[in-house]
């Protein structure tokens, strides 16, 4: 029997996998000689039976060694599962490079309501994420920050992955962690923050399941030797005011300018930024990041990180947006309750900010800013969001006027960092 | 979300697929819409969280339905799950085709150590079992006999079973019964009776998996409209003497024509014989049975048969087997305890009279005849087996050894048929 129908075999019978045995499968398909129907077949094996750690981690190990390694012992980097104007990477990263922890950052793109970091940096007119190793490695050395597109590592997670995007084998908690921690060790930061979301606009829709998570991802960067730990934060509501590429680096300048910025933003960063300076035994991180932040010794740090990957930085000045806007007002007088993430997010991936299939074409001006914060009392017609961009303009607004939920009674504040490991 | 993406979702929460959803994937899946990776994960899920009466006869619906369906609501038909050395059709079918039963059988190739009625009929000097449906209906009527191969009916099913051959899904009760069923209702033949083979040499190991798909069969076939009943008979050694292609074909006309056989096929064959007659509701089956045998006219319709589909009825006086024969003797004294029939199936198969995968070439006169029973006393150096064919000659001698067991004790009778129903 093929070492593939064998592993169906023990799956099937809830069996565990050897490491032998995982490292064979998976090379056999990233190199083509194990087909997707028999792949599929035992990634529903393992949806349905699960994975012990010890098979977890050997398959952690085989997707983290299938492409180049590299290797960043001194770096930081964050991990975000993803969500709705999530720009923590755009304003906590700069910080902790300003800091002298140094960062070594490979990012993807979005699909679906889900941001992705490469998408915003192209907003920023000639930025280029395409780095070599020798590149990305001089840029972390010299600038501070280098954040590039996770291409050719861990081709096993990649192919893997389009797999199970088609065959209804994502929302495992074995897969997800190994797909996460695979690409993270083969980037090589030595130490790693988790940033696991929770919430409507997240993949984990509670506490529990995101705990779960940011548990198993610290346990695995731990077996593979790397040093982090895990936030758990909320994702009910989009995150901070801007949602789309070009909105989001707007609002992250803003912040690292000093500028009045969401606190809920201005918070998450500044705690990610402490927790990394943290991880990478900095001291007094505290005064460190506020330190960064009045000096404005952040904001240079994304001006040099721009400049060194190409980009102009006299455009950070006014990065450009989509020109064509319309408001969205509330149709009553209330407390807002709930401005859905996930609302938000499809409202602004109409308007063309994301991709619903790889490959779709972005409009990097196009996105949402959100006017209003959960617990803000408002008046009927006070504008609750600004759209930007031309595509299916009265959609996004149903979209947006769906996402908004209105109380009689007062809304007390919700935490946004719910628990750290 | 397309039509398969949602079933898995559905199959893999542990929900129902509706009639609708099951015919959409499944023709989708047949005309090649449906990718082969998406299929294997559904039959994934389905294989780990079954499939309910009311979906395993959607399935069964769909996938008859999918390619043209014959009806000859007259003839009868019966099925065998599959075993070593079965030759229940060779020899139970013209006996009750003599009784005026016309029989309308379709047929497949063996594969692995289950062999297959086609092949042994190809044993036959210019035998076709290619007809047309015309031919197949003509020859019913007229013949009153007639086995073709099952080419084009329930193509669903053929691509399935492919793709669950490959995936690790084959040994799923509902998956199993389904695309047996399909099979026979788009036959066509309004009496069929189901012999399950259930021992070491068959498909289902123990008696309560027998029955369970014995009960499975009955109930869809009744549903589809299929008058049918069902036998579970014993398959822990292969049943008569040869076990081959043109071996097996001598052994069923040795037994028309009134030789001495093997008790256990005689026996078989005569049961059979009158199950289905009872089913076609023609009286006394028992006498019929036997004037159909001492008459001769059970054997002159296995003639008239073969001569109807091209053979050559001269060469059944003695139809060629293999030159190359070589002994297998006993060890020691003892009772026969056992003669797996897994091991002469892997030893026939090793001389060439079977096939590994799809397409081998198969030695019509290779096989194996097996000289002792279950229960015989037999000596050191007596001949337990000669094997016929040129092929592993070796290899199936020491496969012939491995199969036999002897006992000190004297080993009591062991019934054939295990259950009716």
């Amino acid at each position: 029997m093929s070492a593939v129908g064998e592993a169906i075999e023990i799956k099937k019978a809830g069996g565990a996998l050897d490491p032998e045995l995982i490292s064979t499968v998976v090379n056999g398909y990233t190199l083509g000689s194990v087909p997707d129907y028999q792949m599929s077949a035992l990634l529903m094996a393992i949806f349905l039976r699960g994975m012990s750690y010890d098979e977890t981690l050997a398959l952690t190990r085989t997707m983290a060694d299938s492409g180049p390694r590299y290797s960043f012992p001194d770096c930081v980097d964050k991990h975000s599962t993803g969500g709705v104007g999530d720009k923590v990477t755009l304003t906590a990263l700069p910080i902790v490079a300003a800091c002298g922890a140094p960062v070594a950052k490979l990012s993807g793109r979005g699909l679906g309501i889900t941001g992705g970091t490469i998408d915003k940096l192209e907003s920023i007119p000639g930025l280029s994420v395409e780095l070599t190793e020798a590149q990305f490695e001089r840029q972390a050395a010299q600038v501070g920050l280098a954040i590039g597109e996770a291409g050719e590592l861990a081709p096993a997670d990649k192919a893997i992955y389009a797999l199970r995007d088609t065959t209804g084998t994502v929302d495992s908690l074995p897969l997800i962690g190994s797909s996460i921690v695979s690409k993270k060790a083969a980037t090589g930061a030595g130490h790693l923050l988790y940033d696991v979301k929770c919430g409507s606009g997240a993949f984990m829709k509670t506490p529990e399941q995101a705990r779960e998570l940011a548990e198993l991802l610290v346990a695995l960067s731990k077996s593979m030797g790397v040093h982090s730990s895990a936030l758990i934060t909320g994702m009910d509501a989009a995150l901070g005011r801007a949602v789309g590429n070009a909105l989001e680096v707007r609002e992250s300048l803003e912040f690292l300018r000093g500028e009045p910025t969401n606190p809920d933003l201005a918070d998450l960063a500044r705690d990610v930024a402490r927790r990394l300076l943290s991880l990478r035994g900095i001291p007094e991180p505290g005064p460190a990041v506020e330190r960064a932040l009045e000096s404005g010794a952040a904001y240079e740090k994304f001006v040099a990180f721009v400049r060194a990957q190409g980009g102009d930085a006299d455009a950070l000045e006014d990065l450009p947006v989509s020109g064509s806007v319309r408001e969205v007002v509330s149709p009553d007088d209330g407390h807002v309750a709930r401005f859905d993430a996930t609302g938000i997010g499809r409202a602004s991936l109409a308007l063309g900010a994301g991709r619903e299939n790889k490959g779709d074409p972005v409009d990097f001006g196009a996105g949402i800013e959100v006017l209003v914060s959960i617990g803000d009392m408002i008046s009927r017609g006070q504008p609750v969001a600004r759209l930007y961009g031309e595509r299916n303009v009265t959609q996004a607004a149903e979209l947006v006027e769906a996402a908004l939920g209105l109380s009689a009674e007062p809304i007390g504040p919700t935490p946004h960092v719910l628990a750290s490991l």
